[in-house]
């Protein structure tokens, strides 16, 4: 148990793990927002106040490296309030270790942003979730 | 008590309060790691892996509009895991709202970041509320 502790402090402690989860959150939320409203990537981009080649780029890739801001302000206009914290790194950990070392509760992927696109179970649904195989789920699998 | 929600959401929908409260979490994250670690701004440029002028930059002004990647990679660097969350506005403003019209409770005034800083209530702390007599707050103890 102890070396998947350190797998997972780790994992962690990488900025891409962060970043892939917001990247992830705002795709989805992204997609979900184009879907509930029927916008087509024209209107999608207009509405974001974003070019169509960025948007492309976005639902291509879910490659979302924005500033601060832009990520705020493409949050409130999908509908979501971008909630950040700075957690300390310690409790974080002693939380997440003393939760019975399950490997599946890691924070980002079982957040309730994921499991509400899921739930949703649209059959035409183009939502991808990204995270499905990544490498950081790979690694925690082992 | 109408009134004084929808200047809630009215706030809550505007950028500046959630990169606001962004900054202010990780100009309050970088001192206190400063502080603790007793380092100058030279060796705190060096740490970080921004130039010197980014820090006064940073230091001077609270200014702070990162890319979400140089977000997480300085939010890691003085000991903490940057959770971000999107979540619903509606529920979000439902759960503010039942929450009995309290104005102290909008999120982010007394979020843990923030307590934890004072808490600490260092005599010789330089760790300023950025918010403490912010625009937001002001409108909020209307």
């Amino acid at each position: 148990m102890r070396n998947r502790d350190s797998i997972r402090e780790k994992i962690l402690n990488q900025p891409s793990y962060w970043v892939e989860g917001i990247n992830s959150f705002l795709y989805n939320a992204i997609l979900e927002y184009m879907e509930d409203n029927n916008m087509n990537r024209t209107e999608l981009a207009s509405h974001l106040g974003i070019s169509k080649g960025r948007v492309s780029q976005i639902l291509n890739d879910g490659e979302i490296n924005f500033s601060i801001e832009k990520v705020v302000q493409i949050a409130l206009k999908v509908n979501k309030f971008p909630v950040f914290e700075l957690k300390d790194k310690n409790s974080y950990l002693d939380d997440l270790n003393s939760n019975n070392h399950k490997t599946k509760d890691l924070s980002y992927y079982e957040n309730d942003s994921f499991s509400e696109v899921y739930s949703k179970n649209k059959k035409d649904s183009k939502i991808i979730h990204l995270y499905s195989n990544n490498e950081f789920t790979k690694q925690l699998a082992l």
